[in-house]
């Protein structure tokens, strides 16, 4: 594989020969493998009931990790802001139900110690990808870490940020693409997919896509789930819902359970097809 | 299929019903059918003995229609504005070879008659996206138009060029995704991948992707073909040269030979993972 | 001044010391010059009246020139067009009555003849930047040229138009920056006035600015005026129309006529405050 | 005074009606009021002696605010990161010895009362601005919080993060813009200077500019202060070292001595041409 180099200061994050690939093991599961991991779940952690529910429909489907955000970061002040500790606890729970592990946001450096006793991935959101303490801080986690592009954010500064973590000690971090700042009147977000590919020829980390936030738009989330597949993405991160309309957040780009469903039989093809599993 | 519905002035290109779908005959091919049309040839028509290899390869490789530029636009005077009418020639001497349609652009009005009897398909370039007058003039065409997106155009914008020539009378209208303007530093430009489904969810002509143009480099080419043709593109348009190195334009993005070959292997199968062949 | 070199290959309209500037005379006034040029006028010639009666208030209100827009590119083919040859008489006759230069609009190579016929100088719109035909075209004319900004065009590209004019040998190019494409969801677009120090820093030609089409919102034309006349521009060209609500084209950014009086106003203060006249 | 709608849920930091304006006191400086505050120093506190003498450059040239920070958001964990404790108890020195007011940047909710403890205003970064724990802590500190707009941010999330701090009690809230990400290859961002009148049409609280993000080119930085003056900013925030060449960071976007001294004439000048005073 070709590599691009993206700058000499990238000393951890960088690609060092064109077989250097990193795999992260989360539970049973290795993102960066062969196989292309599925991690599924609602926007954020609504109650005990929906969260289950959902997570049952994401085991049913095949999904292989659950996501839903217990801390959730709001562009004002007056919207849901998150369950909180009692989300966290509400997931750690379907975990136990399901066995399948968790990726929960944080959102603070005083908060991880909380949300990694609870979450078995710790995830940086878009808007925290320059929060350099919080990086600090996850970078002395046990925990893997899931680092979302910031929505303006060129390939050095994200890897900057991974850099940051690296050089903490913790060397378990799964890049996350989940588009980028456009001017579409269409869709929420413009989902860079070629940061796939180029992170890969650039870096040895894993990368997955989001495109729930890469679109916004319901009807495009599987169409781009699997483009990000089948430009050797390692996992796929999607939002789900048992009822988007009533959705606390992000109703508008959940997908309903029998699209998740379908959705898992397309990313299995394609993953096939690019020599890859599900 | 959802509809996603751009604008009401949007009469002619827009979709009517989730099935309704256009397909554009190009000699044998049918773009927007069951196939995903490969169209691959050079940046520009160089020399006799360019074009003609060039053509072979591309034949030799299993793909359908060749590209190649007779009259450059370039952002320099001083730079090489290819070579006219000769160079529609040598297409045409290509395509007595080779069988394959030769899908080349045109800049002015005044040069449609001349480009009309040597191309199979009449491509209007992304600078051009939005001039009129050519616009009008290849409506009234008698051959098929290959429209690609302007740098920074919106879907609104885009159809609202494809509503210009169908208004003309020419029903043959295929859009090409190049990529839009962004901030990288990496590619060239940024393929929005998300373009075809869109497309396709409001629109029922046929999209084809140029991930040549849409990175702006080579080992880019092949992941963001394959992204295309799994978000569901009719076709795929790129760029090759026997010797990139040697090319008078666009070297750095055009493939080799043999990973023109490799790539098609690869369209292949993701291509029938989504339900389609090549 | 300090020189920012843009590209070697731009010859032409690259500045060579310090000093180099270019000033391009129409009608009584220089461009480029120690004057701040307004130009103001409807976005189209919509009849005899509007045009007239608009003219008339651009003339008391102090402006220099006037625009108004016989051949309109507009997004779809369905809105008004323009009055082609009869929008140009109209203008051309505004001019024998005030005496104001005429600015208009030219789409196509072949209808350059008749437009600068009229016109005092010829306009290439933001769409047809990198029109190359049209740009050598008007190249060959004797008519100053005003080379609008494409929507996302970068300072080189922008330049290498210019350069493709003066390499036929019109010398007199007025550039004109109207906005780049961003993510603003209260704008039209992004006027980039940076911009205006670029060019000079970098080109010896004069640069106008155009808030109109740079924000598409009334309330922020004036402050934005002020903001290139601040950072040095040559020019302000501005939409003024008689009843804005009645426009047939752009009328939520045109200016009421007493807005048009007030800011000629602001313009003369902060013209005189960075050491030019108007 | 026209009001732009940003959005009904902006309760706090919306204008309610035309004359609606904040002024925040800092020290014996008003901003928002009839001055123009300018806030100059060197990016970075980089040893007592570099800030001393920027300290006295700064106010010998009329400036208002000293700027410089302890605490440095860097792209690399590797680039210098600030003096921390220290740079603040320098930058306090400083203030005992000019009488300038103190703008710092703070990174993390855990350092406010740190810095609080010496800045007389808490900048929260351009990458920190949807830092929402951070902005919560803030918005309940008793000095006032300068907030710079994020580089992708739209006017709604901007305002919806003084929402956040507006929503703790704490009523002193100043804007920054500071650049946006563009596709500029000479600037390092996109000033978009409409953001000026934007905040002024849409909020009542006072902005400032700041062109040395904004442009990152030594030349672009005082054309672009005139042009946010000249658009109605209450401030301008400027960086300055004495040798630039020497700078830790930002040195290229640095002003000489003499350079700010000149623009402190020039802005006074803009500034008396649309009514205010320096």
């Amino acid at each position: 594989m070709t590599i691009i180099k993206i700058s000499d200061k990238i000393r951890l994050a960088s690609k060092h020969s064109p077989d250097h690939r990193t795999v992260v093991e989360v539970g049973p599961h290795r993102v960066g493998g062969e196989q292309v991991v599925v991690i599924a779940g609602p926007c954020s952690v609504e109650s005990r009931d929906q969260l289950i529910e959902t997570a049952r429909i994401a085991k049913e489907a095949g999904c292989h990790m659950l996501r839903g955000g217990a801390f959730k970061p709001r562009t004002l002040p007056y919207s849901f802001q998150g369950l909180g500790e009692e989300g966290l606890k509400i997931l750690a729970e379907a975990r136990e139900e399901t066995r399948l592990p968790v990726v929960t946001e944080v959102l603070a450096p005083s908060d991880v110690e909380l949300v990694e006793s609870y979450a078995d991935v710790l995830q940086i959101g878009a808007r925290n990808m320059q929060n350099y303490p919080l990086l600090r801080r996850v970078g002395s986690s046990e925990k893997p870490v899931l680092l979302k592009r910031g929505m303006a954010a060129t390939m050095e500064e994200w890897l900057g940020c991974a850099e940051y973590i690296l050089n903490e000690g913790n060397q378990r971090v799964i890049l996350c693409e989940r588009g980028v700042r456009g001017f579409s009147k269409v869709t929420r977000n413009t989902l860079d997919v070629s940061a796939v590919p180029m992170i890969h020829q650039s870096s040895h980390l894993p990368v997955v896509i989001d495109p729930s936030h890469g679109t916004g738009v319901r009807s495009l989330v599987a169409p781009m789930a699997l483009a990000g597949v089948a430009a050797g993405a390692d996992g796929v991160m999607v939002e789900v819902h048992p009822r988007p309309e009533e959705a606390l957040s992000d109703g508008d780009q959940s997908l309903r359970p029998p699209e998740l469903t379908e959705l898992m039989n397309q990313i299995r093809k394609v993953a096939n097809a690019v020599g890859r599993s599900v």
